[in-house]
C-alpha cells in the first residue's frame, strides 16, 4: 500500500480516500494496523475541527436533528463529518447508521462525509478506531466532526473522551412521564437539546425543557463551564428551527473554553486518558483471551453462587494466567 | 496470633475484638493479610445486616445525620455500626469519622461501634479492606452498618459496590442556588434525604425535595426499584424527626427487593464485580510501582505537551514493563 499517497489525498480531503483510511484503521491485521500507524503520523497537524458528540435514546430524532443540523452547518461554508461509535454492534449487528438512507440530503452533499460504525468487535478496539477515524475526519479538513454514540453502554464514555462538546437530545415528555435518560450521562452533557419541539408537542418541550434545566442547575459546576452552562435548549428538526442557536451556543461555549484553555487543556487530557487507557487494555489483554475469559466466567460464577469468595477466585485466577503464556498487544 | 480465638469473640459481637479484626485486615503486612484470610473464612455465614451506604457534600450534617439515625435504630434494639470509606484520606490527612465526639452520643451506646477510616493507601487496598471491614461487622451480629463516602473521586463508587442501600444527604436550598452534587452521584441514589428541615429551612427543604424528586423522575428506571423509587424525603436531624419515617421507607425498599431476588442478585453481583476488580487490580499492580508510575507520568507528560501519541507512548510503556521483571500480587 502506498501510504503517503493515501495520506496525501486524505489530507486534500478525498472523501473516497478518507473512507478508505477508516477502514485501514479498523483493519485488526497487523500489516493494516502498521500501514494505520504511519498514515496517522502523515496527516498535518494544524487542523482543528470541531469534535461534537451526541447521545440519545432511540426514537428521540437524532438522525433527523444530525440531517438538519449538518445541512445548516454545509449552508455555513463549513465541511461535515458523521462518525457512529457503538461497542454494542457485535449484539445487535448494526449501526442506526448503516442506512445512509436516514440523512439522505446530508448523504448527497459533496461537503458531507457519513461513515456507519464498525460492524464488529470489543470495546478497546471501537474506542481506538473511533479515535483515529476521528484524526483522519480532522486530518481531511473538516470543521465538525459530529460522533454519535450508538447501542448501550459505554458508547458515550468513548464518545465523551473523543469530543470538544457533548450534546444530549431528548425527546418532550408530558408531565411525569419517565425519559428514561441513561444514568451518568445527563452529567457529561454541556448542552441538552429539547427536539421536536414542534407544534403540538411545543408546550410538552418547553415544560420538559424547564425540567432539564432545573436538573442541570442541581449539580456541582465544572471549572470548564461558563456561566449558564450546561444549558438546556429547544430545536425543532422537522421545522428546521433551533438549530442555528443551538450552533450559536456551541460557538459561544467553544470560544469561551479556547480563551480560558480549557479547549486544549480538555484534549491534552483525553490524549494522556488514551495512552493510559491504552496501557491498561494491553494489561488486561490478558484475561481477553478465550481461555482466560472461560475462566473469569467459571470462577466469578462460583463466587455470585456463594461457592467461593473473590480472594480466592482472584487467586485462582491469577494462578490460571501464570499458568498460561501471555502476549500483551496492543490492539 | 490466635485467630480462631479472636474470630470467635467477634462472632460473639466483642467490639473490642472487633476493632482489633478490622486494624488486622487494614495491615499489609503479609502475615496479617494470611491471618486476616483465615479470620474471614472463620465467621458465621449465617448473618446479614442491612449495609446503607451515606454520601453527602461536607456541611450537609452527615455526622449529625448518623447520630441521630443510629441512636432510632438503637432504640428500636437494632445494633449499629458505623465505618468509612475514604479513598482520599492519604491526601486530606484525616477522615470525617476520626473525631468521635461528633457522634458522642452514638459513641457512648454498647450497641454501637464506630470505626474511622483508615488513614493511608491506595484506592485498591482501601476497598479491599472497607468490603472485609463490612464482613466483620456483619459476623459480629451487627443489624445495620453505615458506611460513610468520605473525601473526594471514587469513595461512592467503592461504597455503592458495598451496600444494599445508597443514601445521598443533601442540604436545603434557595431558588437557584447550586447544590454542587458530584457528578454521577446522584444517579447511585436509592433515597435522597434532605436534611436540616426545621424552623425557618423548613420552606427552603420542600422546595430542594420537589427539585430532586423532579431530577430523580428524569432517570431510567432501574429493575430493582419498586414503583416511587428512587425517592427523596424530609429529615430533620436537628429535631430527630424524619428518622423514623426514612427508615419506614429502607425498610419497604429492602423487603420489597429481597421478595423480588434483587437484594440477593445485587449481593451476588458485588462479589463477582470484586472479584473481577480483585484480578483486574493484580494485573494492572504491574503500573503501580514507583519506578513504573514515574515513566507512566513521564510518557503521559510528553503525550499531553503533543510530544507523543498515545499509542507510540503505549507502545514505549509496555517495551519499559517488558525491561522490568514483574511480580503480581493482590493487594
Amino acid at each position: 500500500m502506498d501510504v503517503a499517497d493515501l495520506a496525501s489525498r486524505v489530507a486534500q480531503g478525498e472523501r473516497r480516500a478518507l473512507a478508505r483510511a477508516i477502514t485501514l484503521v479498523e483493519s485488526a491485521r497487523e500489516d493494516h494496523r502498521a500501514d494505520a500507524a504511519a498514515l496517522l503520523a502523515q496527516l498535518p497537524k494544524d487542523r482543528t475541527a470541531l469534535r461534537i458528540g451526541l447521545s440519545g435514546t432511540p426514537g428521540v430524532g437524532k438522525s433527523t436533528f444530525i440531517e438538519m443540523f449538518g445541512m445548516m452547518l454545509i449552508a455555513k461554508g463549513l465541511k461535515v463529518a458523521v462518525l457512529a461509535v457503538d461497542p454494542s454492534s457485535a449484539r445487535s449487528g448494526g449501526s442506526i447508521l448503516g442506512d445512509k438512507t436516514r440523512m439522505d440530503r446530508l448523504a448527497r452533499e459533496p461537503h458531507a462525509f457519513i461513515r456507519p460504525s464498525p460492524s464488529q468487535s470489543q470495546l478497546g478496539g471501537v474506542a481506538r478506531r473511533s479515535r483515529e477515524a476521528v484524526a483522519l475526519c480532522e486530518g481531511a479538513g473538516f470543521d465538525v466532526i459530529l460522533i454519535e454514540a450508538v447501542g448501550v453502554g459505554l458508547s458515550e464514555t468513548v464518545v465523551s473522551q473523543i469530543c470538544d462538546l457533548f450534546l444530549l437530545l431528548i425527546a418532550p415528555a408530558g408531565g411525569d412521564e419517565l425519559q428514561g435518560v441513561k444514568r451518568g450521562i445527563m452529567e457529561m452533557a454541556d448542552m441538552i437539546l429539547v427536539n421536536k419541539a414542534d407544534g403540538e408537542l411545543k408546550a410538552a418541550a418547553t415544560r420538559t425543557c424547564a425540567d432539564y434545566a432545573g436538573a442541570l442547575r442541581l449539580l456541582r459546576k465544572r471549572p470548564q463551564d461558563p456561566d449558564g452552562f450546561p444549558t438546556a435548549i429547544m430545536v425543532a428538526s422537522l421545522q428546521e428551527t433551533g438549530a442555528d442557536a443551538a450552533w450559536d451556543k456551541m460557538q459561544a461555549l467553544t470560544e469561551w473554553r479556547k480563551s480560558h484553555g480549557h479547549f486544549n487543556r480538555n484534549r491534552a487530557a483525553q490524549a494522556q486518558y488514551w495512552f493510559e487507557e491504552t496501557v491498561r487494555a494491553a494489561l488486561l489483554a490478558r484475561v481477553a483471551t478465550a481461555g482466560a475469559r472461560a475462566e473469569m466466567a467459571r470462577l466469578g460464577h462460583d463466587v455470585a453462587q456463594g461457592h467461593s469468595d473473590p480472594a480466592k477466585a482472584a487467586h485462582d485466577m491469577l494462578r490460571y494466567l501464570d499458568s498460561v503464556p501471555s502476549k500483551a498487544n496492543v490492539s
